[in-house]
């Protein structure tokens, strides 16, 4: 027998020191100088939005088509003169504010996305205007839950372009917490700013703002035309933008821990440096997330310590950058609340509080790859988040201003 | 409204902080500040072991009775001076040995002193010599599991006396990985210590060693006189000892974070120090653990955010002390494997792998507060540190060497 280390042993050295990034800035700088390549030789694709690519022009971009080849040491510099640290994100109750940012609690918000609902009798339905309300009401009533999030599953019974306002009326009259903002479209992105800003009812000022906004990139190295539009919008209102990257590794993003990290950070090093170019200053925060996929279930595994090393990585990278970071909650493959579910969830929420992340999105109710919310589920994500000691004791909702829910409600009637 | 603090703010403000100790040497050195006043105002009870005593007067302690005032800042300099930041535990096949400290991957124990067992059918019966025999196999075969630990389960169909070689035997037959020693008495370890060395079959040799040992304070602020003698008889023969604080919140230690650490801290720092006077540079880990204590049901509560922030600051009083330091594994309050003990076993887990511990105990198979080893779960588990990347695949083991089984049986024929 020989005591010659086997390829497995190297691999778990590389991940026990790795669990620590925070002590191998060598290692960050090589993930950094690794994207400035991608960035310079490949670039990144900005699909049918000539506005992005005149601007990226003026940051030293070199244009052919709609691929922009940048320089990462230039939007590193932009990002880190005017990205805040950090934000105060507005409720309808000043005492439900929460800062976004160094040194202080994570915030947390709901699952975002499923169009499914496991309800408590076990039936799968299909999302509805009516569970979407008692999600947010059950949100509000979370005193770990510290944000009512957004899309929190998908309205089925409401014609497309009204879910926004209907969203939005939800989260105002059920919640007076910060939730996140529309990215249905540019404009119903501004129309959920502007009634939000109106049933906030504070004015306008540097280091606050109203929504946080999910802007995701489309990994490989590319970002749609509405996430761009949106993102513009949104900065030029002032409100601010979770600019993120979710990969499959093996699938959309290279399979090692290093390489999606460095496909990652290239991508949304240009969608926060694109923000601060709109209007400098444009509160962000930066999202790098990465699990492997399964090339036998053509699915993403959740839980996996491959992703728990690239948020760790993910949340150091954000640092160097001077801009706060997104993390994952209870997030799981398992198709119903089980060891499974909770080994996995519990593994991914952990990763994402210890490694510092100031926003977590899909906290609460998540399960089967984030196309259902568990209402089962979602309870018990709470009560471990309020365990957690953030947030405060629940309390009704103050009242939504007659006028503003009036005025939603108008439009519509009108839509 | 009032957007003033609350009391819930301000603590999750401190978690969120202290998620990162090692950029909080200042707060690290108030534990140490804190401890050294435990040490010298109220001081360690050493119970019945006038030799400990002895020894600790040696290095300034003042004695009045069986209580020990002892100088903590002289206790750090011996440790610092002469207890190794790494050692080799070393198994009957030189391929499976382990490093233990800083820079390698953690090693992983099974749980360790279950008197139940469930069965895969369900069933729960009291430990056996025969189940022992599996669950060491089961080990063996588990390429996550880097070590085999000690008492898996109690074999409650051997006499007491006879349990030590009864395991050690069936570790050495069933396996040739690394396992931990026997602590039942003095003498026990000895032998042990003498006949694993000899089926190890190589020179001892410094920073090298066989077996690593469970050294328990018995909080608060007292060691019991079997752990004492055991330590010494250890530390001379040049064996490991992991000098563990094992505290519940609320009932044998302070219930706050802060207050725990303290404690725990003056206890350990106690124990590792007493090694290195028994003999320079014996080899030892650190083991600060604490868990909130329920006062409905009188029983510990594992999984819990407060016991996760313990372990990251433990992480970093061990590395300030250069010993390498203990983590636990998926363990967990619940009575099935369920949601509960997935989510709870999640996070103790990557709290441990993330505070960067070095020998994770109770690794696989933990249920009901440790009362229980479930074969289920223990393959679960298993599975769950496959995927962390650490260990290698498994082969049957070596063969033990005839003379030393036939001396092992020869002594428990004549026991």
């Amino acid at each position: 027998m020989s005591a010659t280390l086997v390829p497995e042993h190297r691999a778990a050295d590389f991940i026990a020191s790795s669990y620590r990034p925070g002590r191998d800035e060598a290692g960050l700088e090589t993930i950094e100088k690794a994207a400035d390549r991608v960035l310079e030789e490949t670039g990144i694709r900005f699909m049918d939005d000539p506005q992005t690519i005149d601007m990226l022009k003026q940051a030293g971009g070199v244009a052919s088509g709609d691929v922009v080849r940048l320089d990462g040491a230039e939007l590193r510099r932009i990002v880190r003169r005017h990205a805040p640290e950090k934000f105060l994100l507005r409720g309808r109750n000043p005492a439900r504010d929460t800062t976004v940012g160094e040194r202080a609690p994570p915030v947390f918000a709901p699952i975002y996305g499923a169009p499914n609902v496991v309800l408590d009798n076990g039936t799968r339905v299909a999302g509805s205007r009516r569970i979407y309300g008692d999600l947010v009401a059950a949100a509000h009533a979370a005193p770990g839950l510290t944000n009512t999030g957004q899309m929190i599953c998908v309205m089925e019974d409401v014609a497309e372009d009204r879910r926004p306002l209907e969203m939005l009326l939800a989260h105002l009259t059920h919640s007076d917490k910060p939730l996140m903002g529309s990215i249905a479209s540019p404009a119903a992105a501004e129309a959920v700013i502007d009634l939000t800003a109106a049933a906030v009812g504070r004015p306008a000022r540097g280091g606050e703002c109203n929504l946080l906004h999910l802007i995701n990139a489309t990994p490989p190295l590319t970002y749609w035309p509405n996430p761009l539009k949106c993102l513009r919008a949104i900065a030029m209102k002032g409100e601010a933008s979770m600019v993120s990257s979710y990969m499959m590794m093996g699938a959309t993003a290279p399979v090692t821990v290093a390489g999606a990290l460095i496909q990652g950070y290239a991508e949304v090093l240009a969608g926060l440096a694109l923000a601060q170019l709109w209007r400098p200053g444009s509160p962000v925060v930066m999202g790098i997330l990465a699990y492997p996929f399964d090339m036998r279930r053509m699915l993403p595994n959740f839980g996996d310590p491959a992703s728990q090393l690239v948020q760790f990585y993910a949340a150091e990278l954000g640092r160097r950058l001077g801009v706060p970071v997104r993390g994952d909650g209870a997030i799981t493959s398992a198709k119903v609340d089980d060891a499974q579910s909770g080994a996995e969830g519990g593994r991914v929420l952990s990763a994402a509080v210890a490694s510092g992340a100031h926003f977590i999105l899909h906290a609460a109710g998540w399960l089967e790859q984030g196309r259902t919310v568990s209402l089962e589920k979602f309870r018990r994500d709470a009560a471990a988040l309020a365990e957690l000691g953030h947030g405060r004791p629940a309390d009704l909702p103050a009242q939504l201003d007659r006028g503003i829910e009036m005025e939603i409600r108008g439009r519509l009637a009108r839509a």
